[in-house]
């Protein structure tokens, strides 16, 4: 990690401060926060660096000259209230509200840390006005505090960024719709129209179309602008203050990446071959020194041109044990920090490597994505296989109807997205299609607690509570990657019903060695133990188990740890091996309900200890997520300990 | 119940056969179907007649002779396939099967009734394409069978109606956006544009607005024409088959009730005092028998204008043990006919009543519709409170969102509509909202298992283990009207979290008896006993429970009844006092995963005997739908004693 450092808040009072033509300003502070989130993003080790710089320019307005937030203060009721529906570009507002005194650099320091900014927007965090990161709810809420404002007699207006990706999610019409239909004039969307989404052209994966006759047609006033013009914002905010019957649309072109030439898009595509790179992930070291270095030089050069002094930086440290106080120090190393060992034993690898294999023995399978197709690794299968790929844009739920209306039809979707995302908001979706009998295999990627980095948005601890009470669905989550070939192959040869299979995204901690074959609501014992037996499923938790077990072992306890990716179906015979063990203990990559404990609990009638994820899922780094929730190796083991009374 | 008569298909063959001007032929064919479904509905003792007839003369152009499926048959792959998005219009479709011979009478017979015709589309019924009656997931499923149906080079073309009222659900604008980027042309959507939801004009409560120009701003071709018109249906269908780039709408305009002078929407709203009452629901014998005359003298006149011979008609009747084998005999009288008994115990009743009484004492208070407003009850608080009234339209998801805005400025919203829906398609927007800490009250409508006419889309039995893994929400459901009031005002002026009431629409079959105050996590014995403790909740299984108690106390078995209102939360003393009890049995209006005997095993840690509503809810009667799960008063007095050993 190169030597970090940001421009501190007080050289930033000086910008703000200083006698400098307004355009000036706005571009010396939009770059000085470009530089901060890049920083804040380096540290982190990840976070969206190309829509934070696409909508950076859109949001150095809006709080530094366009809306009374910092001047009539951040809990005025007559506040003017703005926030991004998409989330990612939180970094940049994070960025600004640094600049505007309201987010210390302490907790800069530590974005997606425990304790510090939510790599996703959350109310916790001063300054950000609604929870987003899940697309498509902004316009909603907008309306529902425009509405309340109106309501209350309250001044101010509501101002919601949304992505022009992200208006592909329906939820969006039923917000315009309604908002169109109140007449809610205190509301403003604006869109940071990138013409891009995860890597690739909105115009590829599912085109919005023309978005100012879109929004027209839902009774919005609707007009475009250069949203890297200050001038040219400002003019289009000026106007549209004059509107009064209808809410008002902005649709602000920009290029992602804004303001590092690499990153920015037309070129950066060109340069992935057609792929564009810079959308989520902190950059290696080496782009980080030369965006810094781009950004930098030209901040100075702004500066310089505007006759200020040159702007200071200041090193940003993570304190260890912040004012903040809800800060834990790193766990120690070894039992605590679980991610720190890394294999090559990826389940979602293996899952899209098997995906391929599949698709080359069976003409029936077709595979559905909702624009996460290299995270869901199915980018393979769709540069194998194009015309039985069907990409959906960011829609779950026409994605999981899509898949119904194929099912119909002899074929065999695997439909693809986060699991939080398609558990959740295609659910009644799910409900319906397995209620039609057919046959569709959900793959729910980043499944669980870890990465814990993207906050509660993004952690799916509930997917399986949300599935379970669905009839004809065999939910499964592999240990490792032979694990997960085998699950697959499985649920298209032989599954009678649908199947989830659950996925963990990130690296798995270790190599999970599983001997024999894989059986239909069998475990399998990857460690021996005579005094009781832990269950867990997913390379994460299993390898915190097994540091748990290896810790009690040193204690002379003698714990099994039992691989059970079937989370809704027991073998008979197998309940009666875990059932002979004096104690059965469950630790769950999920809350603990709705999941293994419960379905366990039915199936043994006995009583069972779960450890789950409780309450809210921390956001932090895998080893702090995991020690929030008592969950690393070492908790376990204590908390084991305890409840086998030694 | 007056005497039942229908057209039969042998006198249809007729009609269909005969040598007559086809817009003669398709006037008779859609009123003999108008005359049949009119019937069915009445038989049935609900439906939806409104847009049954408003789509009534579509569907018979149609299947009678546009699409090809009559003729290539209805399992061939090469066949158009036809269905209803909205699928409450599915009793004409049903009529017009049964005049192709591919639903027989005697299931026609059986509308809404175990093993007949479910009350919303369902595959398992011939002709059938889609299980709909959720709304909104029609295009994508479209979408879907026409991707499908051109990936595997086959014939025919699909032909999806969507009403205009479910044109405000998103996914609809997810479906079009993604069938216009794939040039699906092989896709075509018909709008039932009647103007009308569920009792209101469109225009009142949530304006689509221009529906041609919506259609063609997500970039699909779009017409109009007169939907009760089969020249200009013609002329249409016969255009728009000349556009192959591109997916077609046709905005069909047509009158909700058409057929039914006093059903008719123009005249019927004003009769109404601005409300439709057409929607939903059998008519009472004297407005059927004038239904029935009107369209029965018109059909004569028609089919004398035509020339031919009259229409005779055969009686429509229940055979108790159809050929279909599935059919289950009427359970017996006394325990087995639960809802036979009816009280004016409404728990919905007592909600709507309790929200005007507290409304008037907080001005935080504000409710959120979904066009469900009298189902729901929150039509008297609409009327006493126009201005906290939040009128959604049928966007569930769009309501929670709006609702966590209103919320995070201070507001209490209570936000309404059938659980089946809330909980399920507004699920994420739910954890998002949860996920600020706000409180937000749900009212989750139409609980469990009955009614059991409608089916599966809109039985929910799903509901608490949606919401059940979810951090800071208490899940209540009262079991008599009292109850409820003290729930509702728990709710609103004591719960320190979100809530989800749910409840229960239809009527109470006892009045619940409790004593004493409705305290968090406590249960009240309703009935008491010793050898075991049955604990049930809501007022249907209430009901069933005490009926088992009391057959099984003919037995000298003695089994308390209590009532537990508190899905997830739990006194400890009460627990302990449970756990007395020798035996601890649950019955869940729900299915036996996810709900109060999963929360209860988790506390007391020990076995437990759940009954519940396993595998798929059946359609029927709620006699039928009861029995078929076991869960009628008899059949549990059965199973418990059973668990008990005697």
């Amino acid at each position: 990690m190169p030597a970090l450092s940001i421009v501190p808040k007080t050289e930033l009072d000086r910008v703000r401060g200083a006698d400098v033509a307004a355009d000036h300003r706005l571009g010396i502070l939009a770059d000085a926060c470009r530089l901060n989130a890049l920083v804040a993003v380096k540290r982190a080790g990840s976070g969206h660096l190309g829509s934070t710089f696409s909508a950076m320019d859109i949001v150095a307005f809006l709080l530094f000259e366009e809306l009374n937030t910092a001047a009539v203060g951040w809990d005025s009721p007559d506040r003017d209230v703005y926030f991004s529906s998409k989330g990612h570009d939180v970094p940049g507002l994070y960025a600004a509200l640094h600049a505007l005194g309201v987010v210390p650099p302490e907790r800069l320091a530590r974005l997606r840390r425990l304790g510090g900014l939510d790599g996703h927007p959350d109310v916790g965090v001063p300054g950000i006005e609604a929870n987003s990161g899940s697309l498509g709810m902004g316009v909603s809420k907008g309306r529902g505090i425009a509405w309340a404002k109106r309501h209350l007699g309250r001044g101010g207006r509501v101002v919601v960024m949304v992505g022009d990706g992200e208006l592909q999610e329906g939820q969006n019409y039923e917000g315009l719709q309604a908002a169109a239909h109140e007449r809610l004039s205190g509301l403003t969307v604006v869109v940071d129209r990138n013409e891009l989404q995860s890597d690739k052209p909105t115009e590829e994966i599912a085109s919005v179309g023309e978005l100012e006759e879109r929004f027209r047609a839902f009774g919005w006033h609707s007009t475009s602008c250069d949203g890297h013009s200050f001038a040219d914002l400002r003019a289009t905010f000026g106007a549209i203050r004059e509107v009064d019957d209808r809410p008002q649309a902005v649709v602000a072109r920009t290029i992602k990446g804004k303001g590092v030439s690499f990153m920015e898009h037309p070129a950066a595509l060109r340069t992935g071959g057609g792929t564009y790179r810079w959308h989520a992930g902190a950059p290696d070291d080496e782009n980080f020194e030369r965006a810094f270095a781009e950004i930098a030089g030209r901040l100075d050069e702004r500066v310089q041109a505007a006759g200020l002094e040159p702007l200071s930086r200041e090193p940003l440290e993570i304190e260890q044990n912040a004012a903040a106080g809800s800060l834990v120090g790193e766990p120690e190393s070894g039992a605590g920090a679980p991610m720190s060992r890394v294999t090559d034993d990826y389940v979602v690898d293996a899952y899209g490597d098997e995906l391929v294999r599949l698709g080359a023995e069976r003409e029936d399978l077709v595979v559905l994505d909702a624009d996460l197709a290299s995270d869901c690794r199915v980018r393979a299968f769709e540069l194998a296989y194009p015309d039985r790929f069907v990409e959906c844009g960011i829609a779950e739920q026409d994605m999981v109807s899509t898949a119904a209306g194929l099912a119909r039809n002899g074929l065999l979707p695997v439909v693809n997205s986060f699991a939080s995302f398609l558990a959740s908001r295609a659910n009644e979706q799910i409900y319906n299609q397995a209620s039609e009998r057919t046959r569709v295999i959900y793959a729910l990627h980043y499944a669980g607690l870890i990465p814990a980095g993207p906050g509660k948005s993004h952690q799916s601890i509930r997917d399986v509570s949300l599935l379970a009470a669905l009839p004809d669905l065999t939910i499964v989550q592999p240990g490792a990657a032979e694990e997960t070939r085998q699950a697959l192959r499985w649920a298209v040869e032989q599954a009678e019903e649908s199947v989830a299979i659950r996925l963990a995204i990130g690296p798995s901690p270790r190599r999970i060695e599983l001997e024999g074959e894989l059986h239909v609501g069998r475990g399998r014992v990857v460690r021996p133990g005579s005094d009781g037996a832990l269950l867990a499923y997913g390379p994460v938790l299993l390898h915190e188990a097994l540091l748990a077990s290896e810790r009690l072992a040193a204690k002379s306890v003698s714990l099994a740890v039992v691989n059970m990716p079937w989370l809704n179906r027991f073998d008979p015979t197998w309940l009666e091996e875990i059932a002979a063990y004096a104690h059965v203990l469950v630790v769950e990559d999920h809350a603990p309900v709705g999941a293994l404990g419960d379905a366990l609990r039915r199936e043994l009638g006995r009583e069972l200890t779960v450890f789950g994820v409780e309450g809210w899922p921390a956001c932090g780094t895998p080893a702090e997520a995991l020690a929030a929730h008592g969950l690393d190796g070492s908790s376990l083991a204590v908390r084991i300990e305890s409840v086998l009374g030694r």
